[in-house]
């Protein structure tokens, strides 16, 4: 497609192209949508976006988004701030909220350690992670970065910066998911599922 | 999901999600690559879709989009005016052009008629189609409006209103698509095919 009759509806499609997953017809897709909705929908989806740059702040703690100095969860006083979740980024900490399942407090990275795209120690919010690990008192560390080669270099060089630091640094569990049937699972994942098997009284915790 | 630490990013997802084809997951990936970028993307992208939407133009004689009064097709002299290829949406004008093989012009309906959806023929651009019959001289009108219920309706009416004010009406033939195996056709295609089967000495005109 490159005979779009007008410049604006050019505009907007090679913008939405540079999207992620988004090609030109999608891209084509969605400002016809635009098009046909009234002036006030194309304003609000605008403006949510140039605000959502502009004006987004990050924790001065974690890192985490916030529209505070401080993020809702850093600042809950009911969480347990002496257990720090290491993540990779503010999705995984989305994530893990939504499971319930953690009462501590996190740390965004912003990344992982990968060479291949020029991504070293000095570009994540590694610095902060060890002042945090000098001036709070935290007693247990865990590790969600992604289980790959950039995960596996990341936490290696967390730990060891942090194991002089921390008491405890434990990582999360790698298995075959929940109602997944083993036949199905990657030989990598089930291997470790066998290597990291838990005690069957444990399981029952 | 429903924790988004910040109020900028639950709008920013909210507004995403508006769009056809994007979800809730899909909008908060695209949320998180535009926070990645810099503000001059947020802004252009934004600014983008804003625009689209309070400046753009309609052709006044074919509908089709436009930056200025009468569209780039419309005012080329090299083009045929006494053929008129009607169409639902500037998409399909898009399509065609994109064949090369149309040097007439167009006349853009903005939908169907559809009861199910309370699109009725007043709610498209009929009028001006009627009036274009009465005022050019038009040798042919070529339908090119979907092979649905929708699309036959609306052509039988159109075929009706303008029967006596134009020579020639026409409709773009429907069959298996060049390159298809005819096992993989399906089977209304098919008939269609058969039925409006083409005279071996036309093939090769």
């Amino acid at each position: 497609m490159n005979n779009y009759s007008s410049r604006l509806l050019e505009d907007a499609v090679n913008e939405l192209t540079r999207l992620p997953g988004i090609g030109k017809r999608t891209a084509l897709r969605l400002a016809l949508h635009i098009l046909r909705q009234d002036e006030l929908y194309a304003g609000t989806l605008g403006n949510a976006i140039i605000k959502l740059r502009t004006s987004i702040r990050y924790c001065v703690r974690c890192h985490n988004i916030s529209d505070e100095e401080v993020c809702d969860i850093c600042s809950d006083q009911k969480r347990d701030p002496s257990v720090l979740c290491v993540v990779e980024d503010i999705r995984d900490v989305m994530a893990i909220e939504n499971t319930g399942q953690f009462r501590g407090l996190y740390h965004v990275l912003g990344g992982i350690i990968s060479p291949m795209d020029g991504i070293g120690p000095s570009d994540l919010n590694i610095d902060s992670l060890i002042r945090r690990a000098e001036t709070e008192s935290i007693a247990e560390l865990i590790m969600a970065l992604p289980a790959t080669t950039e995960g596996d270099t990341t936490n290696y060089y967390l730990f060891k910066k942090l194991k002089d630091k921390v008491k405890t640094i434990s990582a999360i569990s790698r298995g075959v998911a929940i109602g997944d049937d083993l036949e199905f699972a990657d030989e990598i994942t089930l291997g470790k599922s066998i290597i990291n098997r838990v005690l069957y009284e444990k399981l029952f915790d």
